[in-house]
């Protein structure tokens, strides 16, 4: 076997390393993995930047990356659903499996559950990972690992539409074209949304929204109150929406979102902002409209590889740039600065990869 | 038939007249009734009050009342499921049950819905009174008129504990231990709660609570913190409840709400106060607590009726106080000042009617 | 107005008459419509050759048709949602709206339903006929009369796909693709399943099914078991079916269903057979295979329309024959033969319709 | 610690033989236990007079028993929910936690689930047994262990009950009263049925039943018709249960549940007979009466003992004689032979147990 771990570890606060790692040997239940490719999230900048996000704090060297696939090389001796070759995305939290949440299928909120690149624990931006086999998710022959890879984001929006019970007929909001604004609106699509309208305060994101599949669009402007946005978003639709996806973690997206929806519909709150939000829950209340957060997905691969799989949903265009391995640190540069408009860059752990031109 | 139709309408701010009207003829889905009891709502105080409740004011005379029950004395003639002689509880708001919400099973959504004491609709203080049949629920024989008054604040009760999904092991946080947190607490053991433990500001209060079924009770006093009350919650119980219900409208007791329930847990706002809220919002997205509002009911008076008739439910601790019709202004003028610690004030329409001795 | 109201009447066994009948008038809540299609349903021509379908007798001469889609032509004064013009698919069942199923969004087992052509009530194969308007369902532009036509028998499929949360993921076995079975299919395609296997004894059928979107057909040769279609289907899915309906009513359909669905699945039975059957119902309780009926529609046309609107679903191809009105009798002729291959035969009450060439 | 370890081991037909095995040694995520109560179902029953239950062979000695409670007695060092001395309730069902029916809620379908005796898996009548620690619940301070014992047989209750979505108002239907229709029915009212009517062929279980609280009870007699019951069952409620509980097996049972059940309600079916069954299906399919089975439990366990701890459910009463495990092969004689009535016999492991006076 190869002798070639490269790795990106965060030490610190602007301080991503690349270093030499041992290749790790796989437990029973677990399975080793060449990488071949991790996207870069807003959480993994938000470590890069602030070392810390809420209560997690990057205490000591992490390995760091979340949203990946690879190839399995090594199989544990009780892992029986996959074989060495398979294509895999990888459900980067692991849960106990023994909890309460974890036997009645919210393992989501198991409160033992490690999380690739949210410390403690390491993440896998390496050429080689070992990972409970149970929480890797088998490619079918029509997907490649660039799309595996997008199944962490894209399961977030299947979550999230599973919380709303998109359906056909419903009619949806998202707030923030984001790459999360952009998974949300491609589950709820994928799951049967009659009309999606999005809004940004970005236009090349709306443009791609619209790329996307979204029925519609709105550039929020500097100064729009929270009023003349949900009349736009009413005017626009002919209708209220039945389910508003806010995806910013922006106070005032989360009041357009609670008064924009119909009654007896729901607000899901994917973005995460400040800690505290004066809102009007009176609206809510007295209508009601639920709100439901999202945090992260539940059985929620299954049906994102579905959805590519059938062809119902199209990642691809989401992404829009790539990096080697060794060139991580460039990667997230930027991610950090935005310069180029990214929306979703891939780094490329496997060393045969080269750019496609 | 009598000619006394002796009825209590309010005019305007603090002024409640009480007049001969013509006795109503029902029409073909409806009955005629003689009242019996009305219970005093808070929001019957509050447009005697301030001549409003948000976007509903009183602009013309409106007769007030709206907890009540009655019995038939006359029916039209495609009514079927009552006779005359039958005992009801009438459910006060009528749906144009065509619409989607209504074909839908949440006619409460109505956008159409009339709502007795409602501005501009009449409610039922009055001798005699004319409600569509199907909205009018006939009371078993073991069952008499006073319980059957108080089905409508039960009915808000069950409608929460249903949007909770209140069951065996559910835990409960009630905030409030008024009207509508006791008859959430009732519903709440009812529906098979392990443990129910209530708040509030007043001893008074509790010790009804406790009398009630409250497992555990807590009074709030001055100037504690949000994190204190959270703490003394957990502590009680030993464990975080599953399920938070505001019944108070009061900010800090929604932040405790929040901030006390379990992951994956529910908030029930039932409590309407202030159109605006600070909310630790983040704290119930990133554990999936949802946070879900209550408007009135919706097929509930069966469930209701069901709790009392079985015995799981016993309502009549809660009528602290009883008026004559004659009395109305008396009754409102102790709901309004709570002087001699009122929980529910009946108000007794039927002309036989004599306090007990 | 015309005076032309051209009908046509089941008098009794094999005896359908043309006759002129006075324009009804609507009612407050109703529209008058000029029928435009009107599709020949099974349940038709059951009513045409026995005189009865279980307790359902045709005993006084009743108008045919239920698969109806008309223009509005005059609106009672009470109809808020439709105006002249309005092109509506027509949903034939008229409930009560009163009794508890009404009231809890099941209308469809409201017990004093009425519905079009079920005797004693009639239908609406006519120039002319009024309907509750909450029950007509407005077209939007892309569509046009005879997809309304057909938005009956796709709402038994949205039916029952909505009891089985068909959903993304889901793989569905239908037996049977005769205009139900084919009904189910696309609504199953269209509310997400990720696989669709059909069986039939016809072949052009299973060819029908297959333009229509399944992804794989087994054609059931006689004296086939069991157990050789349960493996077939497993084997040409690969796995074993989540949801398996049954559009047929024969014995061997259901028993194949019960067997070959995955545990915790569901079989949904939608064809009516004989009342009794003997079937492996071990073999479900064991594996909680649960098994739903479907009767009608709830609140499904709306979906139906969504899925034709937004180009989920294309029901054009289930038309394979058009009459006009005056051709009645040879319509249902070639749906009793089966001559020709039939499957869903048109007949156009509009006398302005000609066949396109 | 001790060397005794006394076990009942099947080792075929009619032939159970007590013999000294090794104390096993917990795993880590096991915990040891001496073992107190263990109860005799009618499945042990089953093996020990037919070697066998459909594919479940006894091929090898196998340990019988699986109703059980015990004492924690050393813990693995992975344990954390349990310390020596905690009593608890064994769960006897051991799933794998990995695969996608153990993920998404539904463990009790796992495809690898153990099972305490069922063939090859050994069973816990014995003086020590280890089990993991997640499927062994603490039992709270009011409860004892011949309670613990009963948390199975009631979680069947439980389990029927949640399929069935008991609730307030819910009108039930028990057909048999051994012990799964006991636990069936106790579980129906704590979960709060309105009523529950309990059918069997012997009256002796009806008094015991009417003292557990069954509201009515109806004593099937020899050449009853399928009529006469559902007539008698809706005479006797004054109206049709709105769910309907087969726990005997009986065709004619799984006939009269189906035709009782109201409209839009649910025919749970718990006792295994005969593999095929004929039935009227059309009449469940036109009404969308829903037909679920149950198979053991998944989740339950915390409900049964919440049940039992606040005091909604009794289930002493349901145990009617004691043995000592030097006595087993007397207590499955007693089991076998129905002689003195029995209902549920416990087999005590513990040696200090003595029988109260």
């Amino acid at each position: 076997m190869a002798k070639d771990n490269l790795t990106a570890v965060l030490y610190g606060i602007n301080d991503i390393r690349l270093e030499q790692r041992p290749i790790p040997v796989p437990k029973e239940n677990q399975v080793l993995l060449a990488m071949d490719v991790v996207g870069i999230c807003g959480s993994d900048v938000h470590y890069l930047v602030n070392g810390r996000i809420g209560p997690f704090v990057v205490e000591k060297p992490m390995v760091i990356g979340h949203e990946a696939a690879g190839t399995v090389v090594q199989c544990g001796k009780a892992v029986k659903h996959l074989k060495v070759g398979d294509k895999v995305a990888i459900e980067p939290g692991i849960s106990c499996r023994m909890c309460s949440y974890c036997k009645s299928g919210s393992y989501h909120l198991c409160p033992t559950l490690t999380f690739c690149a949210t410390p403690p624990d390491d993440g896998n931006l390496a050429r080689y990972y070992v990972h409970d086999a149970d929480f890797c998710h088998k490619l079918p022959s029509n997907m490649n690992l660039e799309e595996g890879a997008l199944m962490e984001p894209l399961s977030v929006g299947v979550h999230a539409c599973k919380r709303a019970n998109v359906q056909i007929g419903s009619v949806c909001l998202v707030l923030g074209a984001g790459p999360i604004g952009l998974v949300t609106l491609l589950s709820a699509k994928g799951m049967g949304a009659s009309k999606v309208i999005i809004t940004d305060i970005v236009q090349h994101r709306l443009d791609l929204a619209k790329q996307l599949g979204a029925d519609q669009t709105i550039l929020i402007e500097k100064g729009m109150t929270d009023d003349q946005i949900v009349a736009k978003v009413k005017q626009l639709l002919g209708e209220e929406p039945t389910i508003s996806f806010d995806c910013t973690g922006q106070e005032q997206c989360v009041r357009v979102a609670i008064c924009a929806t119909k009654s007896g519909g729901v607000v899901v709150l994917i973005g995460m902002g400040k800690f505290e939000m004066t809102i009007p829950l009176a609206g809510a209340l007295i209508r009601e409209v639920d709100i439901r957060g999202v945090f992260r997905y539940c059985n929620d691969y299954p049906t994102a590889i579905e959805m590519v799989k059938t062809g119902r949903v199209n990642v691809k265009p989401l992404v829009t740039h790539h990096f080697k391995i060794e060139e991580t640190e460039a990667a997230f540069e930027m991610a950090k600065s935005g310069k180029g408009n990214p929306v979703k860059i891939l780094i490329h752990a496997n060393p045969n990869w080269t750019p496609s031109k």
